[in-house]
């Protein structure tokens, strides 16, 4: 790690004098709140500073590059990677408060945020007028757009819409040294610049901080179809996804939880009668004359796999309470043991039967008495959640974690010719592979950093930036 | 312009050594063919190379690196913006004969090509299995998929599916040193690196020659319907486009010919019994059930802005007779001068009515007899490719046309907040305009280009890798 300053008495009331002291805290409790994301890992920041616009942007990212001082900005901190966390101490920069909407332009199909705005709440202002932004992870009611722009989020839609990479038109973004620049056009179409949008999307905020995003919206489809099948094992409910795909169909949803998943998250939905196994969501939105062809298409193939259930709806409030359920994985396998560790990976469609089978079978590998796993995700893209359950005040379960990760990265998705993460980032947990999945790359990433951040003050020590050693 | 090192024979030797006789060339007949693309431009190369393969790429970078030369990328040379040509001299390296679809693997909506295969080419395996590539340049039938990366190009189906940028998965690229990388995932998701695909993808073949790309495929709509329409004014076309996207509507395809274009696309096309007019294409594509009633109320939203004529057709060969019209546009309006420059701009929709009618006026605005312009573009994106009808032989021919490109870069479409390129690039003639699009970002571009090109040998002095002089 770099030699950083130190956030000093004169340095908090340079801050202060520019925010106001009502932006910026060091209360040993607010840093606390802080130092955590949805990941194991913990780290507490110097100084939490809340910025309200651009300028206080730049005039943080100023004093903190003149002083060397480590920046980490934070979204909704719903990261399971501990991608906003201060590995390094410093100043955190919550975003949280710069959450207006300045423009919404549906004649253009555009929205102009700030980064603090909420998935959710965004979508709910634009599902009024029949247009919303698809990119839907399960956190989308915490979750900010800034964050979700930095992750290249992606969620259920992602098979259908593409990730939140496809939908942003713009960015105004104060790199480390304090320069605002403005990427990209905030019309439809444009290839007049180097793809610089796109550089800072999924960057983790390690190459500048998000202050303003251009989004395109689309139309909400007229009409859903629903099916839920339930298979007794993750393999042909895989190969049932497989069909779907095979045969040119594209749905709005392909989802999936294993046996395990499905217990714990429809008796947390309060969804009853549905029989125990793998739970599969499948989903078609369009026109109202079309998802009722759709969907008989899809129910005929997916029942050559043999589900031991499978129902149809057209009923919304049953579609969304099924949606519901599957978001609740998460929250509802939390609640079995006292550590939750979702990972994220993604392998060739075609690959997913065998890698969805091996990945149950890691606990049972391990051998690790109270060691389990559950697993879920986006079937239809190849997005697998591999959940691992455990209790990390153990010293053989954390041990038993660092493995289980070299077994499901190392052992299945990266032989699968898979990625090591599909939608969540590198953030901590994921770092040390990033290396063995991008050998060729590496430098050039760590060149791009450079570039961007001379002074390596940015959300120093994360995965594309540069490695931090998880061990 | 940098010192760049001369083509002497040592240096041709050691190309020969590696690459055989057989595929180098010094012939000046040969030279001037590839001295020339779709644009006014003429750069002669002093070289033509055209690998066979990647380590070829790489003997060549080495040696160009060494030694200084510079090196120029090009695909099928279907360029309307001098991209592909040689303003340097140097080695010309012609990517046409790798060509090869190396592997088709539909389970996982995956192929992999080398960058010399031709659009239509590619899409004719596809198509065959029900799947498809869809940007859809009017250059299909010669543009390289390779030429399509370079300048993230688009066509008549980007309004629903995108451009080439949302298809690119996976990328080898020869670096300017001769470094081979490869970025991004074969899977269909990742975000385990910085986006390196996306940086690549539009740079124009400034940052890297690529050498094998993989893209997502997705499968073809089951059925279309098209409308065409003629309106009397271009103003009332722009309306009737912006209400189908106003309405939430997803054509497949939302085209437009100004009156002069259309009259000679649709006798190029011989296509007979249309009245006299501005030209509107509205398609759809999707289920059998859904088509029609699409059209239906596609139609109904363009009637209400009074066209002086349309029709509707489920007729798939009329149909596609009407798709090669609106492709017709730019050979049919070559006809007419001894020059044809195609232009190549966006704005935000709502600003169509008025850019679209400015536009149409610049010929009266300039004033100079014989020169004149058509216009014609993806209306459904506010990109549209007006294009200048002159003689470059005439001294005051040429200098109306530098002053007509002001007008519509910097009096027309940057006022309106559109983009001087929406998927042509910049090349040679929009150079000029990159740092007045984009100021805050051109410092960043340069520094890019140094990282990516220390030596700056990779197709010099074009648009985003540093600005050459137009006039």
């Amino acid at each position: 790690m770099q030699n950083y300053g130190r956030v000093t008495p004169r340095i908090l009331s340079r801050l202060e004098g520019i925010l106001g002291s009502e932006n910026i805290t060091t209360r040993p409790e607010e840093l606390l709140c802080y130092s955590r994301d949805s990941s194991i890992f913990f780290h507490s920041p110097d100084v939490v500073v809340r910025p309200r616009k651009t300028d206080h942007v730049v005039a943080v990212m100023k004093i903190a590059n003149e002083e060397r001082i480590p920046v980490t900005p934070r979204g909704g901190g719903t990261s399971a990677a501990g991608s906003p966390l201060p590995v390094a101490g410093g100043i955190l920069l919550d975003m949280s408060g710069m959450d207006r909407i300045l423009q919404i332009d549906l004649d253009n199909q555009m929205v102009l945020v700030e980064p603090g705005i909420v998935c959710d709440a965004l979508n709910e202002d634009l599902t009024k007028a029949g247009f919303f932004f698809p990119p839907d992870p399960a956190s989308s009611p915490a979750c900010t757009i800034g964050g979700m722009v930095n992750t290249n989020a992606s969620g259920n839609r992602t098979i259908k819409y593409g990730p939140t990479r496809d939908f942003v038109l713009w960015l105004e973004v104060v790199l480390p040294t304090g320069e605002v620049v403005e990427t990209g056009s905030k019309t439809l179409k444009s290839v007049s610049s180097y793809d610089l949008t796109r550089l800072i999307v999924g960057s983790e905020g390690s190459l500048g901080v998000v202050t303003k995003i251009a989004l395109k919206v689309v139309p909400l489809p007229e009409a859903y179809s629903t099916a839920l099948f339930i298979y007794d094992s993750v393999e042909s409910l895989a190969r049932a996804a497989l069909r779907v795909r095979r045969a040119g169909m594209v749905p709005e949803m392909l989802e999936f939880m294993g046996e395990a998943t499905t217990r714990v998250a429809l008796e947390y939905a309060g969804i009853k009668g549905i029989p125990e196994g793998n739970f599969m969501l499948l989903d078609f939105g369009g026109s109202r004359e079309s998802v009722g062809t759709a969907l008989e298409k899809g129910v005929a193939l997916c029942r050559q796999e043999k589900p031991v259930y499978f129902e149809t709806t057209l009923d919304q409030a049953y579609r969304q309470s099924l949606i519901n359920a599957r978001k609740a994985a998460l929250p509802a396998l939390a609640r079995l043991k006292p550590s939750t560790v979702m990972e994220d990976c993604t392998v060739p469609p075609t690959k997913l039967p065998e890698a969805a089978g091996k990945i149950e079978r890691i606990p049972k590998d391990l051998g690790i008495e109270g060691f389990d796993l559950g697993n879920f995700g986006h079937i239809g893209d190849g997005n697998m959640h591999p959940t691992f359950l455990f209790d990390s005040r153990l010293e053989e379960h954390r041990r038993a974690f660092l493995k289980a990760l070299d077994l499901l990265y190392g052992g299945i998705v990266l032989p699968a010719g898979g990625s090591v993460t599909g939608e969540h980032g590198i953030g901590l947990i994921r770092a040390k592979y990033v290396g063995i999945e991008h050998p060729s790359t590496l430098s050039l990433m760590r060149s791009l950093k450079h570039l961007f951040d001379p002074n390596l003050i940015l959300n120093p020590g994360k995965g594309k930036g540069g490695p931090y050693p998880l061990t």
